[in-house]
């Protein structure tokens, strides 16, 4: 105990995902390295009497300068990204590395690399995109990365660019079993939305509400047991991202009761957007919310929040995948009101994805702060194998912290730091915002302004995901 | 950071039910002070280096010289009973404090403070066993009680001593509500049970192994499924006690999914017994696993691990109910081997419980250790008001550790501390057993002996359960 | 083929429960002695070119001149509920002799015969009601009973004066299992009913309207449930009456999956009324719609739709139970609006049951023409041993026969043949009415007036239930 | 009634799928003239007193001298199989017209029925494979096919010849619903199954036996929930084939629950062989049984009767895939001990399928005979669009009678009418058999020898299936 704390944080109310005590916080090189009453003074000191300090957000779902087929273009890159990230409380992302169709996985390693360096502001991993499983990145490429720290990749069912047949999935599948890695499953059936997106388009319905009717929940419920049963088949864990209510929930539900380890993400548009957001009547505006899936209704979003509070959820991430809506290469991608075929999908949410399910899951009574904790952080760190060095409030973790602000904050795109020139949620009245974001020690956000900089965050090697007992 | 700490545990590897770290952990005062690396010495050390340190375990569900209609006797009482929890690694009991039909039920408080008092060698709280809701006690006995710490409370739908019918269900369930305490249901059909047990004497049946005959799975499916729908026509949750195999878990995921909640328990004897162990014939001999719900099969056992697992169960417990088998005043009641009907039922268990599911569950990589911490500590801790006093390592919690030695132990029942003649377990080879046992900081087990004493422990009176987020 | 035909009805569009066929129907004696084309003259001929005939209705769940506790009674005696029943196009019923509490079954058996006689104008069996299963009615009288004809017996799990425990229904299931009858259960948990209802009244809740709110969903799917294991441990089909809706549905789909023989019934209210038919306000009006278990709403009319329509469902029934609104001794007890609990429970519904189905299930394109006549007809008889004499259009068989008239009929009380002084579906469009009703060959309604007498309907023995197959 | 009738059938107990009766059955023309009770004299007379006369079987489900790629060829053409068929009792068959990938539809027909004509000893109808979806044939040779009384057809989701992907599948949903026709499906997963069977070969794992390995129940389950979801998409019934066990039937329990109209299929080889019959090691005698799906264990067989019994399965057919097993285009492919994925699919069941039923299912209590006669002649024949010409005994059918005899019959291929070498049920002990077959008024099977002829059987035209409600 011979060095002095950089930085103390006192009388903390500390929310771990299995705790709450009163406590100060001891720092020391960017690590958590004591916890106690009356510790001795640091270097710097914060007072946080009254307020609930959380650890920093894991956004383990976002997109970030991502490389797209066509004219559209990410809005956010590494600098602009992690920055709106650390101004809503989260302090580690994982991004996608997607490889492209016919070239290597290894190069597309390389080329996020190089997207992320110099720029990032918070820590990093990526989980890659699996779009080519050649026997090449079967055999040699994936393990090898696996073994590097890249140890989650994501297939996605549907979307031209990046959809796996079956037989792939399981290819990929068995790469995840053989190498101990974790694979997410995007889960929509390609032949189906096609099917229904040609028929709407036959009939002239391609206003950005007809994107809803493309993809019906089936279509999601479908491709959710069809992963199920490859998972089951390899014997293999998956994560099925970005579920979106009822039907897709039940076939979790039923695959947990058959003891398998199937697990599952939820994004913030599940519980606070509907498919009347994309549209009631045949105007563009709608095309802000277009993300994959939907978002459904009312009595979904009671289904998402009841298996935020039960378990049936594991991590809660933001899907971030930003585009401009008005921008070429944005919403009105070319320029024009394109039918919702083409409109690039996703929304954006880094920010405030913290923020909102602290103030209408905790704060309004619907989950507990230690779900909260556990959805946000703790549970993403453990899936993704950066546990615990990230994702919790413990003796040797990174000094990545949240101290609370409860107070009222309506939600104003002006006040966010991504690129993105609307947020899906403008004019909500939350009843929280992080006061404080500590990365490393660091203050990035002081609850008025972003106080990091471009290229401080870090590059982390994923280790093995820790959800499951390790088998002895 | 004025003081000295009293006792500083070196290099411990640090199981929480979210996290696993390395540090030190420094006690004061009973509590424990601090957690880091490089701590200052205290006045006494103990090093943990290459040892897993756990929270001491809170067991929910037992009972220790608990008053009996007729001639049983239990076997232990808090001297004997408390000893041998300490000696298992257990810290806190909930034993409990049961009205006897006509009395009231500030006179049981009364009672078994009595019964406690002077002998308890580790920390305890009671729950209230309702027998007799009378005007009295619903209006004015329990609300005062749960008031004065005792917030939970257990109701029977079998037993003709104890059992409550639907309408006194509703009632008990009803104060609980009102008055935010958590009540504990032993789910068996009753008049199912009478009509087998009637039909199986009728037919010369009497045997230990056909009390397996007369509980069935359905009597307790059905009870489960009852107290379900009077959960959800009160609007309270409720927490079912030592369910013991597939059926009665798929109707609480059913409620899960549904939106109810509804907690429920397990215990060891459904992962580790099976009805085979009441009898493969006449003999006597199973009168010792004589216990109710009884245990199931092997498939069964299955369904109870996936569950523990996976969420579905909230709390394991011993559900110790302490009866000697050569005895007059225990199995062989008496004096002799009596029908199946006229043994007392229960079984010992408090000191083998966490051996058991550490064994079993962690280092046989059925669950991990986050969930056997949270299943043995936290969560009983959570459920009934005691944490972050009790159940966790945190700063300000009771320094009640266990230290873990993984070695090869032979379950031997000359070995254990209770007062029982025998064990259900016996012979069984675990892989770990705790070597050093902390009750607010003070070592009650060594790994050979008890080194605490008749009456160290203390009561404690129980805040409101903490399981479900509070209502803003 | 010696004798001439009594009566001949031509080219008619004959409709069973597995087939339509053009034919003529040859009947002597009261008979269906032939079926074919071109059949040579009856005495009596009757021209049904272009209209469907299907087998008279059997209608096995109605209440006629029952013996009540207290000042209530019923409206409808065995003359004019039978007539009523006549007019609707049904030929059989099988009301209840209803044993009361402290007297013999045999009483009740020679009671309602007394009641029938020389009144009933069609044909009628009876469904015994056990109130009292002392040990002389479960060891002689029931038994004596089925083998004099009574093969099917009514138990009830709420009503004060009527319900059994579980313990009575287990033994009067045994029963049904030893002597090959069929049990039919009223599911609803008595103590969730009365504690409901006390609460409310403590409230001033006590118009009409709130017994739908005593008698929730939850309470029928829990003695739904209760009643499901009650019949596994007995090991013996039962038949559930009067399913309401979703919850109650899903216990059976569940029994049924697991391979139990689990029989249920519904009836039009649970199809064509809903809990606002009984009052949106404090107005008496909604007494009139006052049944157990009480109309639903419309999601769940849709639920009981399809279980018409996919084979859930075994029997579609009246449950008449005759009570007038402006009467003292009906809806008004005592001349005044009384509190719910008061109020007699019933609806009218004898005359109404095949036109409501027929036209809004079959012609409406919502079951096909064969279940209709299944669940009307051919499964009541089967289900209660009147098959095929009752039930069916075959050789041999009564010939009871309904002419259907395809017209557009307004509902109108003052048009039905009961002694209510009201009908639930006042007002209601529909597509079809009985043309003809007949009864053993005899007209008894000829689509304008009633056409048969006082006394001619006959008492039929029953014999053993069929729906299952024969053990070998 | 001027005719005298060509056969009188005296005594026979009738059965059709709701009841059964007493009666002389006449027949004029091919036709049921007239039933009724003691019948003038026909020309003809057969005594059936004392015996069960059904409806003639219709075999749904069959495979004669269908066009193969590769070497291998059906043993059975159209007169070895319907001359089986006949001497088991079976008087329609709907085998199918198989589309050749790259052909058209409508050469398929003109195909088949040339190798139908001059040989068919019974009537037969065709269902057609739709194997190369293309614009041609869906906009114009399908609807132009179904006006012509092909009213169902067939899709694969696996074999290479013959699957189909989602989005084709759709497009042939969509032509079922525009023009009122029934699809049937083939549920397997073409991708798992193909994935497994490179992993089993190249752990050398090649004898029959492994067959079973290479298509568990879950690439079953998986391929019924997408066909369910397809279906539901395109809100049109389908017919799930050959459903093999519990995890299929609990997707299409789930469906019908949900309101969704899926019916299903199953055959004797789900009841009544195991995979173990298959092989219990390398020996290659298992290749007999090998078909698709395969048969599963005993606990799936009771599910399977279990869904015979309660309604889960509409039709019983026999999936007669007729190949021979010592023959170079047979099981022995090549003349070759063949690795599993070469040999021929199918086993043969034409004559056994109506005995094993009647014997197992009716004879031994597990299914009345009113669920015999509607799973093997009315529902298949409602299903297809020919009831009710056939498929049941009603004035104006077809007269396809079965006289059975019920005497011990022990299962003996040399005594069967097929050109296979074997059968998968020899030496099984019936207790019944058919005794008389008739063919619209022929006898064509006289209990002892096979008395019809080649080429008198006739096509059927298909009518609108009728198993649903008309829409209004």
């Amino acid at each position: 105990m011979a060095d002095a704390l950089d930085l103390v944080i006192r009388n903390a109310e500390v929310a771990t995902a299995s705790d709450t005590f009163f406590c100060d916080i001891g720092i020391r090189g960017g690590r958590i390295a004591l916890l106690g009453d009356g510790l001795p003074a640091g270097r710097r000191e914060i007072d946080a009497a009254g307020r609930t300090v959380t650890p920093g957000g894991v956004d383990a779902h976002c997109h970030l300068d991502q490389a797209m087929e066509g004219p559209a273009k990410m809005a956010d890159d590494f600098l602009t990204g992690t920055r709106s990230a650390a101004c809503g409380g989260t302090t580690t992302i994982i991004p996608f590395a997607a490889q492209i169709k016919g070239q290597s996985l290894e190069a597309a390693v390389v080329d996020y690399h190089g997207r992320a360096e110099g720029k990032a502001c918070i820590d990093y991993a990526f989980h890659l995109i699996v779009s080519d499983p050649t026997p090449q990145v079967l055999a040699k490429e994936l393990p090898a990365l696996i073994a590097q720290g890249y140890t989650s990749f994501k297939v996605y069912m549907t979307y031209d660019d990046l959809k796996l047949d079956d037989a792939q999935v399981l290819d990929v599948l068995d790469v995840a079993r053989t190498h101990g890695a974790l694979c997410m499953v995007h889960a929509e059936n390609a032949d189906c939305i096609e099917w229904l997106t040609k028929r709407l388009e036959a009939a002239g319905r391609t206003a950005p509400r007809w994107h809803a009717h493309a993809r019906p929940m089936l279509v999601e419920r479908e491709a959710t047991h069809r992963a199920i049963a490859l998972s089951e088949l390899v014997d293999v864990p998956i994560l099925i991202v970005h579920v979106s209510g009822r039907e897709a929930i039940e076939q979790i539900r039923w695959a947990r009761s058959h003891g398998l380890s199937i697990f599952a993400e939820t994004c913030p548009q599940y519980l606070f957007l509907t498919a009347e957001d994309l549209g009631i009547d045949d105007s563009y505006h709608g095309a802000r919310c277009i993300c994959s899936p939907p978002p459904r209704d009312k009595a979904n979003q009671e289904f998402i929040w009841n298996g935020l509070g039960d378990g049936l959820f594991t991590v809660f991430s933001s899907d971030h995948a930003p585009f401009r809506y008005e921008d070429p290469q944005g919403k009105k991608i070319g320029g024009k009101e394109v039918p919702f075929r083409y409109i690039p999908n996703g929304i954006p949410g880094l920010e405030t994805r913290l923020p909102l399910l602290y103030s209408e899951g905790v704060l309004a009574g619907r989950i507990t702060l230690q779900k909260f904790v556990e959805l946000t952080a703790t549970n993403p760190a453990r899936a993704y194998g950066l546990h615990p060095r990230k994702g919790t409030i413990a003796v040797g973790s990174d000094a990545d912290l949240v101290v609370w602000d409860e107070r009222e904050v309506t939600v104003d795109n002006a006040a966010l730091h991504h690129a993105v020139d609307y947020t899906p949620y403008e004019g909500m009245k939350l009843k929280a915002w992080p006061g404080l974001t500590l990365s490393r020690g660091e203050v990035v956000w002081d609850g008025k302004a972003f106080t990091g900089h471009a290229g401080r965050g870090r590059f982390l090697p994923c280790g093995t995901p820790s959800l499951l007992p390790r088998r002895p």
